[in-house]
């Protein structure tokens, strides 16, 4: 399979005989296995899934390209007996950011010493950080899937109507088209608790005057969307207003530094620029956004001083937002693939300010 | 706080000064912090909380029984900066299973070889398993709004609908009982689907003369519930009920071995022999259960050779099953407290066999 072919070429720069993947979405990416338990040894020329007896025939259907390991007395020591069965002390390939002390430690005792671990260096994250078509084709569709969810929506924003409600329409709305869930808990927040970057829904009704943020993903075969927008029930004040406009320009201006070669912190400098000229800046207290794909958080982090050169086929999100207290939060978050030519939008609801 | 005082009194066993808490579920335990990000120190007479600029307000309001900092430049940073300011080279607890290795190289790095770090021996997950009154009051909630839910949906299991449509309407079905969402990602899995144990729903329809398997939860509160039935469309083969008839009786045989000062062991045992005596202990590829709380899996594990000694007040799931490849799986899981008495079901929905 060529995802495995691109990681052996990785082998080289790690000087590693093997690669032990842990992380589950990286296990999925190369060879197509979703279950909840496995862990994958990729060597010079085989493959083999360690699973356990639940998705004995799971991994059957799911994976072609890696032998199928169903292991009796836990996936480490499985792990460990075939590692201890290599030829010399291989150096093998871990991620440090995936395993824990606990698991690294019973690693250790299962390979007797026989293993040289180096780190990953994150390689599996940075090939997925690239999309290939089939995976544009998919993300493409979970961005229509949330754009469409949105707009169907919007009639059920208004008054009287409660944040967990409103949350279980987008959700039973992801699935009706066909999503198979959402890919994070699907964030309403409503007068002073939309200042909450990070609000759960609750059992909170929305009132008239009140700002309502709408933070909301699909998954759709694997790949995940992630779009938020912000309205305002009622006519809202001129501050307000101000507010909406000032972070609408910011996420344009992020949007239109994307290209390929550029660094990423130059698209968070980009917002964080527009935001400090209208004396905002410090109402935006997250990044500027983050790439996405089988993970809704992937590589690269789009950060003030992050150096990941942006390439064709990343996609990420751009959302700048402000939170301030009392008052509420605006977030507007959108889903782009870096092209030639630049940022291209995959989710289309509407960015204009909308008073319901 | 009770718990944070409960938590002290075992710092002696661990001959820690401190104790850091990274494990999410474990910090909203111990201070109410729900969000995503975060890290808990408790020290002989302090606690603090380590959360980042997204989470201000959030903080604020949910924490009230430990100090709260808002780490600007990286939480490990700011956790290693406080341990460093201790006094002589303080013995502190982590836990080896949530942080991995990454992290603990920061965390390393961060104290300055100003810390012995001690293993937490799972001190608060142990804590976490033995409910207080107000957490099996919510458990209740959670139980009886998955039962509710599932009465609700077996009206529309029926030939036609998709695997997707219905764990769409178990979801919503969650939402509008008043849960914050599922515990879990809603398993409908049919025919010879439902011989995966783990079975994502797919578009697939069912149809006449399939098992389906029904594994779902609800939040509520904060509290998981997870509860899996059975059913079958049509009329059963004398085959598939007598599977059906062998895993409810295992289950009630569990359910009887349950009760305060038993091994969890037993319990498993309990289960494996009843299908063991159908000669169907090779289809039962699992273990008996789990327990459950803030956490859709956390101590005990119900598994053949668990130690762990049953207490009052703990909830379990019991779950045993059979998977046989072609023909189907059958489950049937309940939540159980235990209770003086015994095991008291939490869960209500029908558990007799029902050919829809």
């Amino acid at each position: 399979m060529a995802r495995l072919g691109r990681l052996r070429s990785s082998f080289s720069a790690l000087r590693a005989d093997a690669l032990l993947v842990s992380h589950l979405p990286n296990i999925r990416y190369l060879c197509g296995f979703s279950g909840s338990t496995g862990l994958l040894l990729v060597e010079g020329s085989t493959a083999t899934l360690f699973t356990d007896s639940r998705y004995t025939f799971q991994a059957k259907e799911e994976v072609s390209v890696a032998r199928i390991h169903i292991a009796k007395h836990g996936l480490l020591r499985a792990v460990g007996e075939r590692l201890r069965s290599l030829r010399g002390r291989a150096r093998v390939g871990y991620s440090a950011t995936s395993v824990t002390v606990a698991q690294k430690t019973a690693l250790d005792a299962a390979v007797g010493g026989r293993v040289r671990w180096v780190g990953d260096g994150s390689v599996v994250e940075k090939l997925r950080s690239v999309k290939d078509s089939q995976e544009l084709a998919r993300m493409r569709e979970a961005a229509d899937v949330i754009s469409q969810v949105f707009r169907r929506t919007l009639d059920s924003i208004r008054p009287g109507v409660s944040e967990l409600a409103l949350a279980s329409r987008i959700e039973s709305g992801i699935k009706q088209l066909g999503g198979e869930g959402q890919s994070f808990e699907t964030i309403v927040a409503s007068g002073p608790r939309s200042a909450w970057a990070h609000g759960r829904p609750t059992s909170k009704l929305l009132r008239k005057r009140e700002l309502v943020v709408l933070d909301q993903g699909a998954i759709l075969r694997g790949y995940c969307s992630d779009m938020t927008r912000t309205v305002f029930l009622g006519r809202a004040t001129d501050r307000v207003r101000g507010l909406y406009g000032a972070v609408l320009e910011a996420q344009q201006a992020a949007k239109a530094a994307i290209r390929p070669g550029v660094a990423a912190g130059e698209v968070d400098r980009a917002a964080r620029q527009v935001l400090k000229r209208a004396h905002l800046d410090r109402y935006f207290t997250h990044s500027t956004g983050h790439g996405l794909g089988l993970e809704v958080h992937e590589m690269p982090r789009i950060g003030r001083s992050e150096a990941t050169i942006l390439q064709e086929g990343m996609v990420l999100t751009v959302e700048p937002g402000v939170y301030i207290e009392g008052l509420g939060g605006i977030r507007i978050e959108d889903d782009v693939v870096v092209t030639a030519k630049g940022a291209v939008d995959l989710t289309t609801a509407p960015r204009e300010f909308l008073e319901l």
